[in-house]
């Protein structure tokens, strides 16, 4: 049985990533790709790595076989997915959303942040995070509506969120850390999109790191939201010279308690959340995960190294943003709430080199 | 039905490469890697990337698991391969070796270029060239011997012959060109192995373009072989700072008659050889390969420019030199020979970003 | 003594290297930087590595300190350079112009490449053509104009142009050559313009080589023109990864006398015209140029191989794109044309790494 | 007047900066250059970036010119630098020491660091710590010394600490700050050494960010000394994919009092400090700094933004790691021993692109 399913803002960066997976899934039928500016240029023409593997040309939003769909993938900007996501719903459309409209569960924060008026708040209370690793129970929500023949709302996580949760949450969690969570991100420039601008040029981009919205990027309450820390995040995201791959490193003050714990004590925990999932992989202690290592897929690494002069842990989480961080997550999302294995399309199969 | 495959050399690049390809592939089961620098390392320490893909190590070539096998593709340097193909084949293995030590079908050719004694001659005469959309017959060879339960040897092509010949073959064949064949070729750094060196190191290889080997590269011969142009090939490999993706730009005279053609007439002779072919893209007219289009992919782009002033075709093809320049063909090879779909296990999507 | 200076289209990459080298010139006084669309903007905002080292601001081409400098240097495009030109000259300016609107002598050969009007085609019979190694008698004559306390004009050489003959052009002027010249050549994405656009995106440019404008770049006529080859060059241009740097790869057939040369006596043939002159490199036999070694300098290093088999010869130069190919060459000649010793202000001491 | 001058360890990176400058400084004449492995061979062989500029070859570091120097540059690593510092400061050479052998005040603080046993520990009470804009009184004292025709020594500060303290120190020493100083710094892979080995090799390097040395890199005491925080420094260094440039982003904890002032306030205090320094460029609020705009000058761009939410201080310093943080600050502290200005050829202009 195979499905028949969209994408909204297909012609942006996370839109063609969800392009490149679900032209081979084999459960998923890619029909209908979507995007107002690009509408009525061949996938191929926008992108020529789809050349010979897809006749798709982009549609507008408004195509009427987005609602033929059984799953619609949104790749648009916040505020432009709230405004069609009321409307698929009714339409019996699930959606898998990864905008950041539906993720912050407080409508004031989001309105604070985003600096936007939310229109359909009613729908956070039910609507699932997509985060599997760390919020099972949401998927399980969402798989359970779609059981029943009803349509499901999950909003992705973050790029930036995806990556330091999966690497600090165990430890927030089991209770082990105090104070601030400071949290020092790198993004290859896919992060800043496929807009052309002086910051995406290449030859300002090359051979350059710099920070970028120091204390005001909008990550910041959804870090805050999934670690239970709201108002006690810093977060400073940086950009570096390559195309994908995002690393979190992250610093967390022990309690004392924990400051006895072994690194070895620690990675067990790690390992009691995570085995069995196929796209987190807790890296032995000594080890520390590096971003090439998980381009092209939907694994996030996971290491840890623990500071006995300052009682710190250091957390470190790799991801391919543009895959677990974006496309990739929705797709994993979209295989649970179809009850269909996680890794259905999705590769943990790195590239070598 | 799934055969048990093996890698000599998987350690190097072309060899982990074949490790990502084979891992995914659906009939082939991977069972034994092996390099003597790396036997006892698990795989996923050599390569990250595939962490919690496998958990295989590195045995030595002479690992009996190696016998046992139905396929072995050798990614070790030239004349370490020659050292083990005949016993493969006495073992009945069918073997698809990367390296250069079968593809010339002249001995003294191979004997006067890579400064070695040829030491089992005896099977250039009957080994097949793995370049499966140019030497269809040769692969035909190699399944027929398949069929009968007989190990069959495939030759597969190198990268810069590859990227080369596919994009200039036609033309050559069709009897346009005349005079000599002037290849100025572009590879990345994983073109040049995974040994450390001045040349490899990031600090001079990146920001950097030069030219080597001018003259005197080991594929200038294959190159002449594959065109039936003895001495009539000029040869330029330059290293570029990028990992994978490898484009050669050729530069053929045209006769007066194919200097009538027009780029269109041109492009159909093109498409009559490659259309149904999965894995070479012919461009229309206007449009030119680039190489980030087609890495992690077996796919060749090919474009074509003919330049009215001087009578002269520029053909240019881009693939990923790791994987239509290496792996992916042998991959490509072995599924023929084993009367599997061509592609099988191996990807035409490339990354769009 | 010292001079007023200005630089008239500052905010554009070879304009800001313009300003770079000034900045730094002990003879040029630089007084004035025009941007019509970034007057207003000061240059450190423009350009954070001029912060500390300038307090200019922008101003719009016709602002009236223009006319009172000695010596303009024009970074605008071509047909914009001309409509300033004349008035320039008129007022006792002597012009450094970077454009290619007076760099072809024949104005019809202009008017077909650029497809623009020439509106002031009587310079070009006077014009001095800057490429100081090849054309020292233009800048002679341009330096004794100054003498007599005229202003002159000088055309500066393009990029392309300038690495592709300074290797080609004394192989071509001593008679050793016959037939097409091929052109191949690899630029960094400064060359492509400080434009934001598809092709400057970071994300498209990185770790990919294409072709581009095949057959029919503007700078074709040029290397015909300095060569004295009309009609007989194929030049073939690709974009590299990187930000600076450019190669060009030049193939020769050899006549038949020529063909019995060593490359050691071409060298010194090479040697002969170049030895004195700081800003040429000839490299030893078995050397080849790499970007690398240029990047920031005035240099081009260039490098011969001899293809014995075909009768080819390879001549390979490398120069900075925005420093040798367009600022550094125009402060050069500059220098020359006021009788200031040629390397003023000016580095041929690369950066090591 | 000019001095004669020499570097000892000439063909590491470091060394090869100093080269480049020395070979463009008007005071210093660069007479020696050694290195033990590269003996005998050319500097322009060694490096091309230097052909045409210099006809120096290396010798050994006994090479007896050595010691008839005004001024020795030390660039080879901790341990051989103090087996010849004590001699050469016999001998009556002052010298710049870039290796960690003087850094640390405290000799058990360096053993414990270093793992190995300091030979000549009763130097470090008068040795000059090398970073002029926060210990002038330092530099002031080996002048001293200088102009009684006494030889100093100065001990550089490495090149994480010099762009972590020149960013931090100030908020430190004002006394705005309290608990643990977070260091999360970003280093080009020139700082990784000119040393041949996986991690410098192109194919792992490009395209990855990865931590390493996580809580145990020997630049850690360092940053403590010259913050006086003994203990409470966690410092994480991560290579990012560019040859030069390091950017240090230091997270600090404001005290209540501090926690009221403006970034405007504070920045005024960052002025008084460093205005009238060349080498260091206060950022206006709202601005950061980008590793490009430094890149092959002597400048370190230092900003600042205040985290209301959570009453930290997060400031940014960016520098060429081998430039002020290694070269450039050892010819900055050897112009000021010698009394010349200390911008005396150094830039700061940087490359516009």
């Amino acid at each position: 049985m195979s499905y028949k399913v969209g994408v909204i803002g297909a012609a942006g960066y996370a839109g063609a990533e969800l392009v490149r997976l679900l032209l081979q899934h084999p459960e998923f039928d890619l029909t209908v790709i979507t995007s107002n500016a690009d509408a009525g240029t061949a996938l191929a023409d926008a992108y020529p790595a789809f050349a010979g593997a897809s006749d798709l040309a982009f549609t507008t939003h408004d195509d009427p076989a987005v609602r033929e769909c059984d799953l619609m993938f949104l790749a648009v900007p916040h505020t432009a997915a709230m405004s069609q996501v009321p409307a698929l719903l009714d339409a019996g459309v699930t959606v898998v959303d990864l905008s950041a409209d539906y993720r912050l569960s407080d409508k004031d924060v989001y309105e604070q942040w985003y600096g936007a008026t939310h229109t359909s708040p009613e729908l956070l209370a039910t609507r699932s995070f997509g985060l599997p690793e760390l919020f099972g129970e949401d998927i399980e929500r969402a798989h359970a509506l779609h059981e029943v023949g009803k349509p499901a709302l999950v909003a992705c996580a973050g790029c930036y969120p995806t990556a330091t949760s999966l690497a600090s949450a165990p430890a927030v969690r089991a209770g082990w850390t105090q104070g601030l969570v400071i949290v020092d991100a790198k993004s290859g420039v896919t992060g800043a999109g496929k807009g052309c601008s002086a910051k995406t040029h290449f030859c300002n981009a090359d051979e350059d790191v710099q920070a970028y919205n120091v204390g005001r990027h909008r990550h910041t309450p959804e870090i805050e939201q999934i670690l239970g820390k709201p108002g006690e995040v810093v977060f400073t995201p940086h950009l570096v010279p390559q195309k994908r791959g995002l690393l979190s490193t992250v610093y967390l003050q022990l309690t004392d308690e924990a400051a006895d714990m072994s690194v070895e004590d620690m990675l067990e925990c790690y390992h009691a959340l995570y085995d069995g999932r196929p796209f987190v992989q807790v890296l032995p202690a000594g080890k520390l995960p590096r971003t090439a290592s998980v381009v092209g897929t939907n694994v996030c690494q996971v290491g840890l190294a623990k500071n006995e002069r300052t009682h710190t842990l250091v957390v470190i989480g790799a991801i391919d943003n543009l895959c677990k961080g974006a496309a990739g997550q929705g797709v994993q999302c979209a295989n649970l709430v179809f009850g269909l294995d996680e890794k259905t399309g999705l590769s943990n199969v790195g590239m070598p080199v």
